[in-house]
């Protein structure tokens, strides 16, 4: 499988060639109500359901407006499902029938590709959890006592999760500086990005029931980015003591294409070594971890300011899934988990902009001559990644991007 | 509408009268696979798809296995079919034709009766804050300096919501006392409870639209009484810096009758004097407060622990409403957002363990000579709750109710 080519010549030597095949949900101009499944190939959108009644093999997960069923069927469907897009695109025989089937992708509107059940948003990178520790709480010791002990993490707001390209409004807010009496109502001053990468749970779990770290190629179906949007002067006056609430719930985007897991086999790597003996429901390092080589790259108004690596995160989607549901939590279908802000060591690999700019205190430089210490009305930010395939071939996760409305 | 009498006996002098009418989802043991939306009339559930085809007024709102499309349909769908409902059940025209469709409460198995969407739980109540402050930051000011500018709440989890009667399994967790170096994994010691009013959201808003105020009747269908079931020792280890997570991500019950905001407008009280001047969108100084006059009750295994006051909370249902949207967050039909803990001045009006009994310090006393700091197995806690109604009418939320299993 792995030496396999598709007969389409764009999806030679692309990020988004035969061994990737994202999934997602487009329609067309031409007939914009109808949402379809649609597979990443090249510079094509590939109609799923079509293409699975061109080959003689309808598919009801396939012909469907969200990605919801399929995401439901579990894991020997995907496997199957995902066996038989690879056949259709590589073997000649069926070219005459897809190539009907193939959007050029700039044709293509993207939507949210599933819905989103609930919303966690993890603290995974020590890099970014000691930089935030080091400007929220100078002084102090940047991580908390527990965060070597478990991945930390919060829910977020499912109906506000959107999908790339969706203009973000600029948050009203309540704001009070250190130096202020009382605080203030209005837009944020300190509009930030966090890069992150996100997992797409398939496979319900019953209530009572954990699911261990071994269970998460079972329960999870893909991989997407995501950037959580933040307003940091209304999360620093609003967070204590229940966490985070309006300074991230206005606006979530995701990439529209969710790359399959068993995309990802190449990327595994491992994690950094763990100077905390994790407990036994946590610890990996017996088994086969899933730390993930993505290379991220964040673009402000086109301007690529930051690499995070996401290789370096502390904990990883599996740790994060079996401390999830640790205490017996169920998972549903179409519930989104997010890694956090990716940051590695170095200050040009922070995804966040309070690292990059430490707290304002010294902003990114554009090649326009401005400067950024956070985001001002109409920038945009992009978020792209990729992740290395078999026989040197690129995972291209595509991007997640927005724009800052007033 | 306000003398009006059901031609029903049980329905006299019943927390579950005309004035009342609330909404559930039931189904029964001769058809268990198949599930209607019901109304509570005295000692009976009204098949309400029935009664509206009985009346000749067929209505695809109540003939659902949901209340989701009641519940997007909008305040005035909701008057009209508040309007039949009371008509149906008081005029003598209708007994022969609705009594057929009267199914009694001991043989309705009652269902979730919504799909929730997002869930958000608040922290309105002063006396529980500065209990808990004083709790787990001794000397300390107890109540956080953000508490009284705004309503504090954060996202809980929508996937575990579940109806009452639903047993709650002692969830696992990382637990670790002061004096220990490291945590261990294990069941939880310290299971608490906390009784909560919650409001179930009809109407949706629009992305980046706040809902002010005096939107609250517009987009809350009703309410319902909560137990934000709560292990304190997995709380009190992982919510700093993000908030509670799994310390309460395993169980939220909910009762499952939804009780029309329409019930309630004879319980509407001004809420308690505010010693910090609320910034304009949270200010209904001016206007109409939505203080609602809610006597609660706490059992524990049958013998009554408490009696919170609704009446006494700082923050109301419309200031809650207006702080979780004035980032522009989006509203969906199905969000549910709770009260936080109720508590009033007084300790037996406390509606958690953890004040009750002060940290486990003062037990609670229970008639058969147990003490209990928090909950042990097979304990069984349940919460009611009654308003007033018109000319001397009760209002009854019936009752969330749970054990505990190991």
């Amino acid at each position: 499988m792995t030496t396999a080519r598709s007969w389409l010549a764009s999806a030679q030597d692309s990020p988004f060639g035969v061994h990737n095949l994202p999934y997602g949900v487009f329609s067309t101009a031409a007939r914009p109500g109808r949402r379809r499944i649609g597979v990443r190939i090249g510079d094509f959108v590939l109609d799923a359901g079509g293409a699975a009644r061109a080959a003689g093999v309808p598919s009801v997960l396939l012909d469907a407006d969200s990605l919801g069923p399929l995401l439901a069927a579990g894991r020997p469907a995907w496997a199957q499902i995902r066996a038989g897009l690879t056949a259709w695109l590589t073997d000649e025989t069926y070219r005459n029938a897809l190539s009907p089937l193939l959007v050029p992708v700039a044709e293509a509107t993207m939507h949210l590709p599933f819905e989103v059940a609930d919303y966690v948003d993890f603290y995974a990178s020590e890099h970014h959890a000691t930089n935030l520790g080091r400007i929220f709480r100078p002084g102090a010791e940047p991580l908390t006592p527990n965060w070597k002990h478990l991945p930390i993490g919060y829910h977020g707001r499912a109906g506000t999760v959107v999908v790339s390209g969706t203009p973000v409004v600029r948050p009203h807010g309540q704001r009070k500086a250190p130096t202020d009496a009382v605080p203030d109502f209005g837009p944020t001053r300190r509009l930030d990005i966090e890069a992150e990468v996100g997992f797409v749970v398939g496979t319900p779990s019953e209530l009572g029931t954990p699911v261990p770290m071994d269970g998460f190629a079972e329960h999870v179906f893909g991989v997407c980015l995501v950037n959580d949007w933040s307003a940091r002067d209304i999360q620093a006056w609003e967070y204590v003591p229940l966490g985070p609430f309006l300074g991230k719930s206005f606006a979530t985007s995701v990439s529209p294409w969710i790359v399959p897991l068993e995309a990802l086999e190449h990327a595994r790597v491992a994690p950094p070594a763990r100077d905390v003996e994790p407990l036994p429901y946590l610890d990996d390092r017996g088994g086969e971890p899933w730390g993930l080589d993505i290379a991220m790259e964040v673009r402000l108004n086109g301007h690529t300011v930051s690499r995070p690596p996401f290789a370096t995160m502390y904990w990883t989607g599996a740790q994060q899934l079996a401390q999830m549901t640790a205490n017996g939590a169920s998972l549903r279908t179409g519930d989104l988990f997010a890694s956090g802000t990716v940051s590695g060591p170095a200050k040009e690999t922070r995804g966040a902009l309070i690292e990059l700019t430490w707290n304002g205190e010294d902003p990114v430089k554009l090649p326009d001559g401005s400067t950024r210490a956070f985001l001002e009305n109409d920038d945009e930010v992009t978020i792209t990644a990729t992740a290395p395939g078999p026989d040197g071939a690129v995972i291209g996760f595509g991007e997640v991007t927005g724009r800052v409305l007033p």
